[in-house]
């Protein structure tokens, strides 16, 4: 890839989107695709080379494709499916698929990219929206060190992490899975803590402050247990995110043959959640299947 | 109590020695008790007033007595048994009650005490042993204003953090227990995650890294998974602590008539790996009940 390399981002979500605005910022000319027209146009004011709903427009453009799509199903449909771009990318350009997938499915697109000529980087990100628009993300990549050199670009203009797992495409899906077994335990059990203290009458705002201060903590648990706290629920990201991706842990596991006694109860607690009607509020609403306590509510002007 | 005061520290372990050196650091009178006459004499060389195997010898001397025996039924027998103390301690007194017990032993023991006319402070400690010898210790107390008040020198020599959860003893307890449920789970789930890591043929060190740095951190994450990727079990704090602690949790919940679907899990993982012989090892050690994986051996010289 050289400077002026043209590069894509398929999907403008909050994660996505930050992706495209970092490319840009970068000096990278940067196609945006999305199926939602606002996104589009919001990407193309920032100041994207232009914008599509449909990926095939623009693929024989590029030089780097990256993915965002939510999961593994919607990243096979844009590179293989009906109008799959895969197909329509010219020769060196190089994909790059940051969705959140199973390793199977990880491996399984590099190698029908790879029938096609294409190198792939498996590449998840974390770190959330607010990292994602400001260039600060982490990922976790394997693939060839044709495919990482390649995108190293793209890489620079949206990450200040940026770990090589190893050569083979699936091992960076698999660290990222991994991070949100602990991610997702660790809501969990933050939430069961502060179920339990609520049923023993303790202050939540004094429980809060022990944990955050002790052995005790998580990042997980001083950034979630504050909605709590404070009562309010509105989704930064939504428990039927856990549902999805404890799923995904779940699935890697068995493909392991691997047993996973926490994250297999977490799941379990996240669906509960979500079954009880909770799945689109922040995922620390898992602490709602929890009976006979009360839990602070939010006071009207807060939730304004 | 009066800067002359004389204050008593019954159970000279990792975490009493290092609340009796900080009393005498500060300069209260420091009387150490522990049924191991070699921790009584190393406790009298760091200048303590007096040393007995027996508090029985030394109770009637005492304005302040702090209990730091390993678990409730032995603070019963050190108050309340045959050479039990409670009925030797002069009135104004106040008792200290900082091993980890349940609510319901905590609140017992203060009705107990309270009918012979003493004070006592529900006060569980945490920090871990270089912040007990370091005087920087966290305190989360309950009880009536007096006894806190009469503890105050005590506290300050001993800690850095004071929390002041309720009036009520039992309420200490239970946040104590609160934090080992979220300490206990997370040192589970570390295990949990780096095994899965193990059986993906994740490079451990690199999995370490990546979660040290990203949102699926936890405190114990940080601290107990360096031991697994160093394969250095040496105990800090051993795989059958967990085993009591956990089941405080499971006895508190149950006298709350509360569900705890991680902690019972993460109960029975440490209680595997304690059969399985582990339990004197180092907690991080409860990744062994994992089968099929391959996890890092330490080097002959790290052993040394």
């Amino acid at each position: 890839m050289e400077p002026e390399s043209h590069v894509g981002v398929v999907g403008l979500g909050s994660m996505g989107m930050g992706v495209a605005r970092s490319c840009i910022r970068a000096g990278l000319a940067t196609w945006g695709v999305d199926l939602n027209p606002a996104a589009c146009e919001a990407l193309r004011q920032e100041g994207a080379q232009g914008v599509a709903t449909d990926a095939a427009e623009i693929a024989a453009r590029l030089d780097a494709l990256v993915v965002l799509v939510v999961n593994g199903q919607q990243v096979k449909r844009v590179l293989f499916g009906e109008k799959g771009v895969a197909q329509r990318l010219k020769a060196g350009c190089t994909v790059m698929v940051s969705s959140t997938l199973s390793a199977t499915d990880a491996r399984e697109i590099a190698s029908q990219l790879a029938a096609l000529g294409i190198a792939m980087l498996d590449a998840p990100i974390s770190g959330g929206a607010a990292k994602a628009a400001s260039g600060e993300l982490t990922v976790m990549t394997s693939g060839s060190e044709q495919a990482f050199t390649r995108l190293k670009p793209v890489l620079e203009a949206i990450a200040t992490s940026v770990y090589r797992i190893g050569d083979e495409p699936g091992m960076g899906s698999t660290v990222k899975i991994i991070h949100q077994l602990l991610a997702g335990v660790h809501i969990a059990a933050a939430a069961e803590a502060m179920a339990l203290a609520a049923r023993a009458n303790i202050p939540l705002e004094l429980m809060y402050e022990v944990v955050t201060h002790a052995a005790g903590n998580s990042w997980m648990f001083e950034n979630r247990m504050r909605h709590v706290v404070e009562g309010d629920y509105t989704p930064r990201s939504a428990v039927d995110i856990f549902v999805k991706d404890l799923g995904l842990v779940a699935d890697s596991a068995r493909a392991l043959n691997f047993p996973l006694p926490l994250a297999t109860t977490a799941l379990n607690m996240f669906t509960s959640a979500s079954n009880a009607g909770f799945g689109q509020q922040d995922d620390s609403a898992v602490i709602k299947i929890f009976s006979g306590i009360r839990l602070p509510e939010a006071t009207p002007q807060e939730k304004g």
